[in-house]
């Protein structure tokens, strides 16, 4: 715990060491450059394969063989969202074994996997990487966790494991059908969520793959996104997920006034730049503004006769929609965020999905999110250098994951409409609490009442010189928040590091540190 | 030259160093286990890739950016098969440039690159491994490739990449269709192909990777069979390939007496022992006796009212025409052998493209060959024991690549119909001059004279008991076609060696010598 610190690119100070092992302060946007090789895991043999009937009796079984002992990482995926049955089926297992120390690593926690303390509490878990979210974050951000938590972007979480920074004992992967030699996909069957691009590289780099069904299927299982070929055990088991809760938050249309504005402004912002044209490409979120925007986005294009190359998902029932009605010509999704998404994905061909490995993998030749012309994020906190912070709120508690929110910061454009101030708390601050996302790659931050674009496009300043848009500087945005709401009081903060943020490239770009509690 | 030999399992004399690289020799079936990691390519950072578009000029600016130097290896790929206009190309430019010492790793080699030889006489190319086909086979056979020739069938070409035990610096892989971030496909576009499974590996394990295509896409191209982001540069040029040449060899359904003959009873064999049942699933090449196979295949099934569950391509139109009238429920293809496999596989997604990671790979966890129930091979020649030859001739030339046939292997039941003599020659032998796959994995030879059945396989023969097939033992029809032919004369060979055959774990199984001609 008392590991070194550094003061990276950014000013923050990090450590050198986590849970015992090396890290690297962040050093800038593309300045990080490796200089080594892939992880290789070990070669398999067909031999040890003779049948490819891979089928075990349960989830235990697959957990002895595959090896479980102390100190293993284990890695699940969140397809299911918030209807995840299978990650805690693991450590509850793990736990009636009298097995300790294990590293959780998925690649994003939800609320459902608040038992997850009690394996906490009692040793199962060391400590867990990948993603902190809601309760886990809670527990975290208070002290309670053995080990530092590791927050990683969904393309981070690929470039980790590619590069071997975690290298997976155990891959458990819920899929909603399969057949016994592995092969298996999202799209279909009883509790279809879509797709599985998130156990990827768990799929490939992991040195045991367990894949758990409830919809077992004669080979081959078409489409195959997760290849049997990579897979040691097969589970067939009863209930593996509850897929109505992949429809997690606000998935519909904001009702809000404000935050209508807020859309409009970012709709009109890309139509008067000259983002909004012929085969552009767009991202936006699942949530109630997003969806507000991408609406707006639709009328435009309508009455402009533009249509968009791709749109990049999180789908919803909204892009299905426009998809359908000829306005995008693909959807590259990385999730879908309803069964609207699901259905379609399943479907329709132009509905294709796709993985952190094409979508976000900083440390690939290229990845997807860099060729996006405008991508609309969230923050809770944003300051004056237009840093961003989407992981802690400014109480200083850890409750967001990264997501994909880091890797899309290499879009075109990229815009963050959020409200001024939340239950009266300014949301653009001199620092933020956390720095989760460097300014220079942020544009345009647009609230309810003005939009501040960062000077360095000087392009998109040009651009909308003429505008009745109410442009203003980031300091003039602070203040009027600050006039409203007074100045935000620090929140109230330990010395003890209780989590890093690591960037795309495996650095660490920022420090979480324990809430002082009562 | 005058490397160590030492006996292998099957007692042939193999060398245990190649081109300045050790061997292992073969083991017996399964029996060589692999404790080693896979290779590991270096880690790309996409601060070198910032646009996405990684278009370049020509094919030669393209080889110069990936660092084309003396003592590289070069891969590229048959989708084209005798069509291919790329491969030839690079060894142009590498030649103007002066370049020396080039191995060539294709997939495999055709008439078409009987250019290659012009580039081994000036010193650009000093060896080909990976297959060596009709003229270069010659060429290798006569002594005057600078280097040993390295054969592997296509799942042991994934294998030696995945292991590492050829390193390729430059992948160049003819793409029908591409965008400028690299993604790929060979079903779309003027010279569709059918799939891009032969260049899998090669994308993900090369050092630099160049897509050529002649039909460039806006992105995304779907389906990318290729991902872009193993890419590094794509190059646009007018033609890569002559699509109506993929039809290579025969592939219409026999018209020979004999010949039809042995397919009759092959499928008569396979009715009889029970094989021919709903769910069942087989592979047949494309030559004409096995498209009869197939044909008498679809006739009883259609008369028994029999589906199977899928059928393995090569696919031609004889199988799409079965898939399309709902006698198989899919096709699992690696390679298309006509444009009627080209388009089924565009068109209808229960025609499934796969690669020789899923198919054929004895170094993964399994691999789809294992899972097929009947597989339908051919021989130059078969021994007494069984064991059977694929690269040469009689007369000792090597003029065929392994392709698939060893990774078929592996499937329920082999079964080679062959002629009991090709041009008064004998196929069956006492010693084959190659040994290309061990006769403990072939279970069946059905020639025009009587049907030998593995003693091994007494589930066969006890279901074939009371049949009225012309039951015999494989001694018993090699001397009935001795009793005919006469003695087969030995091929006039040297003692050096000239090229090795490698089994599907990557050991050496055996050696082919030089042929003493005039």
């Amino acid at each position: 715990m008392a590991a070194k610190l550094v003061k990276n690119a950014l000013g923050r100070l990090v450590p050198t060491e986590v849970n015992g092992k090396p890290q690297i302060p962040y050093q800038g946007v593309g300045k990080y450059k490796p200089d080594y090789r892939k992880y290789a895991p070990p070669v398999a043999s067909c031999a040890d394969f003779p049948t490819g009937n891979k089928l075990v009796k349960d989830l235990k079984e697959a957990l002895l063989k595959a090896g479980l002992r102390d100190g293993m990482t284990i890695s699940t995926h969140h397809h299911f969202r918030n209807g995840d049955l299978v990650a805690i089926q693991i450590f509850r297992i793990a736990s009636e074994l009298g097995i300790k120390n294990l590293v959780w690593f998925p690649s994003a926690s939800f609320p459902c996997h608040a038992e997850m303390i009690d394996y906490m509490e009692d040793g199962t878990i060391h400590h867990i990487e990948g993603s902190l979210n809601g309760p886990l974050g809670r527990y975290c951000s208070e002290g309670k966790m053995k080990g530092i938590g590791i927050l990683c972007s969904h393309g981070g979480r690929y470039q980790t494991v590619q590069d071997g920074e975690v290298v997976i004992d155990i891959a458990v992967i819920a899929a909603p059908t399969a057949d016994y030699f592995g092969n298996a996909n999202g799209v279909t069957g009883p509790s279809a969520c879509g797709l599985l691009g998130f156990a990827l590289a768990d799929s490939q780099y992991a040195h045991k793959v367990i894949v758990v069904t409830d919809n077992l299927v004669d080979f081959p299982c078409i489409p195959w996104q997760i290849q049997g070929n990579y897979v040691d055990y097969v589970v067939n088991m009863d209930k593996i997920g509850e897929p109505e809760k992949i429809v997690s938050g606000t998935t519909k249309i904001t009702k809000s006034p404000d935050r209508l504005l807020i859309a409009e402004l970012t709709a009109q912002l890309c139509w008067e730049a000259g983002l909004i044209k012929n085969g552009f490409s767009f991202q936006a979120g699942a949530g109630g503004t997003s969806l507000a925007i991408a609406n707006y986005f639709e009328q435009i294009m309508r009455k402009e006769n533009i249509k968009a190359r791709f749109a990049r998902g999180g789908s919803n029932q909204y892009l299905v929609k426009m998809l359908e009605g000829g306005l995008v010509d693909y959807i590259l999704d990385g999730q879908t965020f309803d069964l609207e998404g699901v259905r379609s994905m399943r479907e329709n061909p132009r509905h294709v999905d796709t993985s952190p490995f094409t979508s976000y993998n900083y440390h690939g030749k290229g990845n997807f999110a860099s060729l996006v012309d405008i991508a609309i994020l969230g923050a809770t906190e944003v300051d004056v250098n237009f840093n961003a912070n989407v992981n802690t709120h400014s109480d200083g508690y850890l409750l967001h994951g990264i997501g994909g929110w880091q890797n899309c910061l290499f879009s075109k454009t990229v815009i963050l409409p959020i409200p001024l101030f939340r239950d009266r708390i300014p949301v653009i601050r001199d620092e933020v609490t956390t720095i989760t996302g460097p300014g220079e790659l942020i544009d345009v931050i647009v609230t309810e009442r003005g939009i501040a674009i960062n000077p360095r496009r000087k392009d998109l300043l040009d651009a909308l010189k003429n505008t009745r848009l109410p442009l203003k500087s980031i300091q003039e945005l602070k203040d009027e928040a600050e006039n409203i709401c007074g100045v935000p009081e620090k929140p109230n903060l330990g010395e003890e590091i209780v989590a890093i943020i690591k960037w795309v490239d495996g650095t660490v770009i920022d420090a979480v540190r324990r809430v002082i509690t009562g």
